[in-house]
């Protein structure tokens, strides 16, 4: 090579590659400290088996504001408590649905939907009638609804690979197909549980009723239980009982926990990362979503590990409220607006404790593409990780954040186990797995350093 | 654009993006079969909970032979059980180890390494002297070590990414760390498990005694009891009493299990996946290597459901005792060179059932790049997938392949949970995910396929 070539290539590339050696420095050393010297699975162990299910309103709810805030104070860093008013929904004692074939009458896999109301102390008991999809309903004559219970029997599609697509395709018959068989005059609901696995457990959720129509139970069966009342219903008539407890009281005081490391060059502009602290009763809320808040936990303590000074202010905030209602983003946001605050980036962890793949963004129209070129550079970096970044959807909680223009980023953990524990009482600690989870941690933790140390 | 530049564009991309086209859709084909309708999970779910743990030499063993070549043979291909001779390595009762502290006696969790002999229904009771790796006992006198019990204690590395890479490190204490402990005069050896969790799960594996001296028992013990007997090795004495039943029986004929598919154009060239039918006792041999065996059924499976006719002959092979002997694989490699076979490429599943990630490829040094480039390319259309396709090691039962010029591939799942259940008896079928273990099915049928239809 010519000396004049060289001296090109070394004036001009010379900076970069050393620019970009230090990062993969500082971000091995994020690595390493997360798998060797994080309390993100302490953590997760305490929000889980000490505590335990952790629904908007409920004592546990309050007990895991109290705790995350103590141990984020630990760390040495400034902490709040937001207030925010949340629904306080109660299950009540356990569901009965009872499947009831000629003689023969059969207890099944059942819990109530979120929000839901009960039966009022008596036995709701009705003919049901199934539909595929909340369009089939839709399509259904009213007087043939009418006084029955609405079985939406939609399964998830198991194909794809991305299994929140296939949530997303089903989740409305769940969401807003209660509303749908009010308007036909449905006296109840059954949802067969948002889940490819054919097994024994019902998954809960939110649902919204359309208030301009008498309120009536809805409830989510196992899909090996809903299999089974589809094949009844090929061959006669199947009437289900029903009994639920379920009750919506009167909304209470709770609290968002918001975690900061203040900027020391550029203040004003906040990268924010979080999870949700609530988690639904019926288990342990461990995956969804105790493990994103202790990944964003663990980002204040990866960065005070490792000795790094943010230019930026780095928030991590614990949203209260997620799965029925998401009061708590209300909260953030508007606090956010008001004081004029402007997030350059968020990142929401709300999709397990798993294997990091990668993350997806999100932004307002006339600035997503330039946000994603910005990002999409640091795939290089994070090669050695496995990381991928790609267009794609944020999370509840940041949602609201998109208006300050700001890049809008979900972190995107292996989606196959997800929807196997999703609201269901087998959400416990027991299923993370610990490296699994630091891993997340270190990812996450990546990418708030490359966002503070480049900006956008 | 001018005509006669989209002439050029037509006749010069058409026929290549024609070909990935239908390359596209056969593999989505494979994977929303494998995702639907695969029977690799039922036949995961048989040879754990109705067979369990298969070593070598025991009825499971020869169980899991018959079962597999009947489910094979269901599939309407050819099958043979091709004869191997194997050790028959026994674990009789539980291994006890005591430490002894003082006055103080602790019971361990501790299982006999696979080969190890026993102490001959008597209690061996010695010294401990700890040492962190293979060299750290080199380097000491046998003076210190003579009549001693060695208990090697060096830490898998949790750092890496990639947990097999902190296994290979460490896993040399485990196989020859007893034959450098007999050279040294050392009466037993313990060995801390292959595993970066903190458990109290002890991790058998095979080991190999050096023939020249004396055999000793050879022992491993759970990290959190290492972690113990080194905090009190660091006070002062230690001492341990073992008992174990351990011994090596006569050699026994067993099997390996190929079934066939002639291939339609080029028979003579051999496109092989396996696993290997053969687990540890302990446990049920779930991801180790049960889900390597059902992976390669399915590809013969998958093919044969998505109606593909193979150009070339596609083999399945459950390979005998690759845990400890691998005399399966050399049974296999030896009637092939004596056949004349050439495999073309070989590709082995023995690293889980988590959620694919890739491959990586291993061949001779003449014609490793020549390998990597042409299957290289097929990373494009995999990438629907998440599929990554790299240099590296293939597999135990396939290396003797590499000899015939093919390429030697290994199947990489997600490798976060490996190591926490690999040879313990943890690894039991509860441990599967249905989907991750499907996805890997189809990962490696869509290779298999990519490789038949353009030959290497």
């Amino acid at each position: 090579m010519n000396p004049i070539k060289s001296i090109f290539i070394f004036i001009f590339l010379y900076p970069f590659s050393l620019i970009s050696q230090n990062d993969s420095i500082q971000i091995r050393k994020i690595h390493d400290l997360a798998l060797t010297n994080s309390s993100c699975y302490s953590w997760l162990e305490h929000l889980c088996l000490q505590i335990g299910g952790r629904l908007s309103g409920s004592t546990n709810a309050q007990k895991a504001v109290d705790y995350t805030a103590k141990e984020l104070k630990n760390l040495g860093i400034d902490v709040i408590k937001q207030p925010c008013k949340v629904p306080h929904w109660e299950r009540g004692k356990k569901e009965v649905v009872n499947m009831i074939v000629g003689n023969r009458k059969t207890l099944l896999h059942a819990c109530a939907l979120g929000n839901s109301i009960g039966t009022n102390g008596k036995e709701l008991k009705a003919e049901i009638i199934e539909v595929g999809s909340l369009d089939a309903l839709k399509n259904i004559d009213a007087s043939l609804v009418k006084g029955k219970i609405v079985f939406f029997n939609g399964a998830m599609n198991p194909i794809y690979i991305e299994t929140f697509r296939a949530y997303g395709e089903s989740v409305g018959q769940r969401y807003i197909g209660p509303a749908f068989a009010q308007k036909k005059g449905a006296v109840g609901v059954l949802v067969r549980s948002m889940t490819t696995e054919h097994d024994i457990y019902p998954h809960t959720g939110a649902m919204k009723y359309d208030t301009a129509y008498p309120t009536i139970p809805a409830i989510a069966i196992s899909t090996l239980d809903a299999d089974l009342m589809s094949k009844n219903l090929k061959s006669g008539k199947v009437t289900c009982s029903i009994q639920s407890d379920s009750k919506m009281l009167t909304p209470v005081d709770s609290y968002n926990v918001i975690a900061e490391i203040k900027g020391s060059t550029f203040p004003e502009e906040i990268i924010a990362v979080g999870g949700h602290l609530d988690s639904w009763d019926t288990g342990q809320g461990a995956h969804d979503d105790g493990a994103g808040c202790v990944h964003s936990m663990s980002v204040m303590e990866l960065i005070k590990q490792s000795g790094y000074k943010p230019k930026r202010t780095i928030r991590c905030v614990l949203f209260m409220n997620e799965e029925n209602g998401t009061m708590g983003a209300k909260a953030y946001a508007e606090a956010s607006n008001k004081n004029k605050e402007k997030h350059i980036a968020a990142i929401e962890s709300d999709e397990g404790g798993f294997t990091p793949r990668g993350f997806s963004i999100d932004a307002k129209d006339e600035v997503i593409e330039k946000h994603i070129a910005t990002i999409k550079k640091w795939e290089k970096i994070l090669a050695p990780y496995y990381l991928t970044i790609d267009r794609g959807g944020s999370g509840a909680d940041i949602d609201a954040l998109k208006n300050q223009g700001g890049a809008m980023i979900g972190f995107k953990p292996d989606p196959q186990r997800y929807f196997t524990l999703h609201h269901t009482a087998e959400d416990t600690f027991d299923k993370i797995n610990k490296r699994e989870l630091e891993l997340g941690a270190a990812a996450i933790t990546s990418l708030v350093y490359l966002l503070d140390n480049y900006g956008l």
